[in-house]
């Protein structure tokens, strides 16, 4: 069973190589939110995205000979990155699994990484019968319903609560974009004892760990793709992630898109960090949802950074105007 | 005189209330310069830029009578936006004379932080002037000519040794954004007895310290205008720091603008940090001038990110191409 000892063995295979990220603030986010906003500037991870992590501790706790046959993914990009990191890393071959509509960013890093990038069509391709003709032998790292992964990913939290320790007064939420729970089940699982608590946040529409929370069993979203925030749509909560938020986590809280973009360009403006839209919606929430959240701070994790130019263009066109 | 002893005691005011920026590294811009470059992120300071610092330790330093009467600054930005937070932070009134061109989140950031902003023209009025109007009995802060300032900005290079500390071997240039020296002579005196060395980086047609270091006088530009690289444009280098830079630092590099903006979606794409064009002039230096640069590394300070959205659309637009 994962616990946060779990998560403290995998900061001690990430040290050295994972960045510990900053806690960054700036006095306009707090006047909008109207409370202070610890934000934590995960998008500045390796890879640029808190994937790395997970990815990281995944590879690393392999046997050696298992290791040394290669690792295979799906992902939409940022898991993508981390696998192919650490795999290179590791000096081991990856396979990575990808949309054919995934932003060309990410496509073009993971290659860059050194895997090799398989391509399909999600309307017409099932994933998984792609990936069984290029598995062989390698073994699968899966997004987020794997503990090793999940106890990478709860670094984050470990790093939270050492950094935000003497900014905060008594109970405080720590908001996290979330898609199938792995970052959030972990976080939640390294604030044990503290009196820190996760909560994760989607985007509109794509709420099905906020809705399972509060129905207490696993729901569905209707579908998987047409988001901007691409980073964080996922089916459904995992069979392992799941138990762990309810036990752990407060309610969700969902943002429009529109919403995430102005938390883009905020962060752009008063951080001066680059934050893709499924990496900004903790942020949105913070600034924009504070009738939701209660304490005179509050702790935002920006999962990360890997946005088109087009998409930033376009945030910047549509909310950022500074008068 | 001062030393780097003076530049440690600007670090024991500072400490508590700045923040240690990070080192931030990525392989793709490690294999575009041909070897690691080492990015220290200023840009993440408090008010976006280094200019935090030097503001801080001047406004900190000030007898306690002398320094309740308030303090003024002339600065088309992030100076103003330094003094600005010091002055506020310390409760003291600031008034700052900003040239009515000065990029327009500049000015309104500086509004923000409670200073009243005085806008001259800088074609038809003579700043000086306006601010003899202005100042009554507050003290000057100057931009970069005074003790206090080049100390605090200094403490940057302190940090810089600290962090890098294991990742460089032998001989190793720290390149500085630089206008009239007050960053680049306050690290290059904090590097002293270390193998680090700062050496400034300028836009074309602003290269006075470059051509200064050259001739070992102090040379002008002939404009103080018409860059996009506003931050660090100045007639000269001052006359505490130029004889700091010519004892110490290496020669200087120019870059084009264009250079400049390359380097600002390159640290968008790759680093997810926001530089303004003035700030990435020691990033452009390091990627696409490796020819004027010897040794393994290279570190590159990113002074500053307070870009308006304007121009960083235009950056992505010119140079923002993934493919």
């Amino acid at each position: 069973m994962i616990t946060k000892q779990t998560v403290r063995e995998a900061a001690a295979r990430i040290a050295g190589h994972g960045r510990v990220t900053p806690i960054l603030t700036s006095p306009y986010l707090d006047d909008i939110a109207g409370r202070r906003v610890l934000v934590k500037a995960e998008c500045l991870q390796h890879t640029g995205s808190f994937k790395f992590r997970g990815s990281w501790n995944a590879v690393a706790s392999l046997p050696a000979d298992q290791r040394a046959k290669g690792v295979i993914a799906f992902s939409s990009g940022n898991h993508a990155q981390g696998v192919a990191n650490a795999a290179r890393a590791h000096g081991i071959p990856a396979t990575i699994v990808m949309p054919s509509d995934a932003p060309a960013l990410k496509i073009a890093n993971t290659r860059a990484l050194g895997a090799s990038v398989v391509l399909y069509d999600r309307a017409t391709e099932d994933r998984e019968e792609v990936a069984a003709r290029v598995n062989e032998d390698r073994t699968l790292i899966r997004p987020f319903d794997d503990e090793r992964v999940i106890a990478g990913q709860g670094t984050v939290g470990l790093e939270i609560a050492s950094q935000v320790a003497d900014q905060i007064n008594g109970p405080t939420d720590v908001l996290v974009c979330c898609g199938g729970g792995g970052l959030t089940g972990g976080i939640a699982l390294a604030l044990d004892g503290t009196s820190l608590r996760a909560r994760p946040v989607e985007p509109e529409g794509f709420d099905d760990v906020t809705r399972s929370l509060a129905s207490g069993r696993i729901e569905e979203n209707d579908r998987v793709s047409g988001s901007i925030c691409d980073a964080i749509i996922t089916k459904a909560p995992g069979d392992i992630t799941f138990p762990i938020m309810v036990a752990r986590c407060g309610p969700g809280i969902v943002v429009s898109e529109d919403d995430a973009l102005r938390a883009m360009v905020l962060a752009f403006l008063r951080l001066k960090i680059v934050v893709e839209p499924g990496g900004a919606v903790a942020l949105a929430a913070a600034l924009f949802h504070g009738d939701r959240i209660d304490g005179d701070a509050v702790v935002a994790v920006t999962t990360g950074g890997n946005v088109d130019p087009d998409v930033f263009r376009m945030a910047l066109d549509k909310f950022g105007d500074i008068a």
